[in-house]
């Protein structure tokens, strides 16, 4: 009941070293991580504790520690967690456990750095109650979301794997076509694929919309089932040593009419330009405007109702995000999917997405399936 | 990429009738409701949005509000959301749209309710931001799970049939047993199985863990192979209309040995005792208690090292929590697990499982497998 992905990587001790650099700057006494992710990314140990109380604490000049549900602590090991580590059962109290680790080690810590994304105020009631005259106002994410923007070589080795397997999900999916059968069924036939080679994770629920049910682009894969002459929007992904892949591709079935193959083609170019446009300089919000304006000049422009972007990496929903407003300059190592739609309510729905990473001239894709329009006729 | 479950039950407005009555009890100005599990279970649709911003706004005295991602408008609606709805896009500042629709039905809002264990810091500071003089310090929590933790008939109804599709899972697992098959590939079967009649997802990672492996308790389905003459352990669930199944069971392949068969047998009447004492008055904790009693008289005491059970609802992780220190009287209607498990590292480990509901007089399971040991000779 509680999802554990355990990484190959293990401790990445440079990371915490990094980390412990910017808390030193920042002049704080204890760093309270929270959030499982950035305890992923820092320890290679990565779980969702739900309910129950997970974190990391680092400090500027003692040994950090990994504080767990008592059920964890054999796997944090295992993952490579060589570092300090306290289990606790659930009756215990464990914002108390953590407040006599932390003394042990700081007696009067008076600065605290948090993850504001993450903490939820009653946890930061917690620790205010255990250190009432301390100060809980610098917040942590800025500088963890600056540490986790630039992916590693490693990390790229990662999300190029994990890429692999989403062409392999959408090779699988277009092989389950036929006329007739829900989008349910697909989806349910695609994983079955990837799973009987021991990928168990996607990395979202997959997501097959066929004709005008596509136009809905968050909608769910439902028990509609695919026609002839329309089109077939894939969206998915899966989870390869805890990085994640994203991927978009629209297919014809049958005979498409004019506008069909015009909203398929816009969709298209507008994907095109921008991948071609991503490399280091360029803002986030120039990258979306390249291809906002494509869909906007075709007539389309009221119908691409998303940002053209979010970051990949150990999830799909991360930074940088690629929309209006965002001046972030990109630069190599910066990862994020580039995945203009045009949805007309009762028509059609078309995407068309690639993650790349921005390399030192341009930018590479992490998925290889052809965007060219592809017929099936079934 | 977003996790979407529209349920079929539609705006139940009588919850959040109930919910207002709350607030003027509590003489807050506005609840904000933050919890995507709430917000599902007082309007009908359930959504994860992720970095995104969602909310439900209830006033004393004035029409509720549901801001949500654009993307989602249509969707909301069509899950039976028929009050206000504002959707914004990515690029716009959500707390600003939020403060906007907020002033046009309470001009100045002094005291809010939020829900602490799900809000984050730096949404309060938001919010804080646009409202600069009022106060933050009414947490709303603890009155939604009440309201959460007495399940309705129809709830009721909902976890009886998430029920059946669970026993179908195990079933399906059992049918899947084969020496040298992997974990990992037992549970895509059955998984496929469960997918094709259309139902898309578990309730959590689906956990077959075989041998000494099943000693972890939270350990991942991994690429371990079943073996003869082991316990191999099964804990799993699905989502049904919104609701949530659980059950655990641990069976036999091939001839067990007497530690084997014995730790088996004491987890059995363990978990039996339990649910036979579950019924209106006993308290959590003496509910945990009547099942580690029998654990730890028989000698495994240190290796059951999680609580009883946990709540289950529309998550498997809500109130009550059956565990020491928990006080809370039990009621018809209440709804939570029954697994006590015994976990020797090197050896094996054993978890038997059943939800259930208080009934006026006992505890209704939602699942029906057969507890006594199974054996599978193949």
């Amino acid at each position: 009941m509680i999802r554990v992905l355990i990484f190959k990587e293990g401790l990445s001790l440079s990371k915490i070293t990094n980390l412990q650099e910017q808390i030193i700057k920042a002049n704080i006494d204890v760093a309270y991580i929270s959030d499982p992710m950035t305890i992923g990314y820092l320890t290679g140990f990565y779980e969702e504790p739900l309910e129950r109380v997970m974190a990391l604490l680092i400090f500027p000049d003692a040994q950090p520690f990994f504080f767990t549900p008592a059920l964890e602590v054999e796997a944090a090991k295992g993952a490579g967690w060589s570092g300090d580590i306290y289990g606790y059962l659930d009756h215990e109290d464990s914002f108390a456990i953590i407040a006599e680790h932390v003394k042990e080690r700081v007696a009067n810590p008076a600065k605290w750095g948090i993850e504001e994304s993450h903490l939820t105020v009653d946890r930061l009631l917690h620790l205010k109650g255990q250190f009432p005259g301390a100060k809980f106002t610098t917040n942590l994410t800025p500088t963890i979301e600056r540490m986790r923007l630039i992916k590693s070589p490693d990390e790229i080795e990662k999300l190029n794997q994990a890429g692999k397997w989403a062409d392999f999900m959408l090779e699988e999916g277009f092989k389950n076509l036929a006329i007739g059968r829900s989008e349910q069924e697909i989806a349910a036939n695609l994983e079955y694929a990837l799973k009987k080679h021991g990928i168990m994770h996607t990395s979202f629920d997959t997501l097959v919309q066929a004709g005008a049910h596509a136009a809905e682009p968050h909608g769910a894969t439902s028990s509609n089932q695919v026609q002839n002459n329309e089109l077939v929007l894939f969206d998915l992904g899966c989870m390869v040593d805890g990085y994640a892949s994203d991927v978009s591709r629209t297919v014809a079935v049958g005979q498409l009419n004019t506008k069909q193959k015009d909203i398929y083609q816009v969709c298209l170019e507008a994907q095109l330009s921008a991948q071609d446009a991503a490399r280091p300089g360029i803002t986030a919000e120039e990258l979306d405007a390249v291809a906002r304006d494509v869909i906007t000049k075709a007539g389309y422009g009221e119908y691409f109702i998303h940002r053209l972007g979010h970051g990949l990496g150990m999830s799909d929903h991360e930074f940088p995000s690629i929309m209006a407003g965002n001046k972030l300059v990109l630069q190599p190592g910066m990862c994020f999917s580039i995945e203009p739609g045009i949805y007309i309510p009762g028509v059609a729905g078309v995407r068309i997405e690639d993650c790349v990473h921005i390399t030192a001239n341009g930018c590479e894709p992490f998925t290889h399936t052809s965007k060219e329009l592809k017929t099936f006729n079934l």
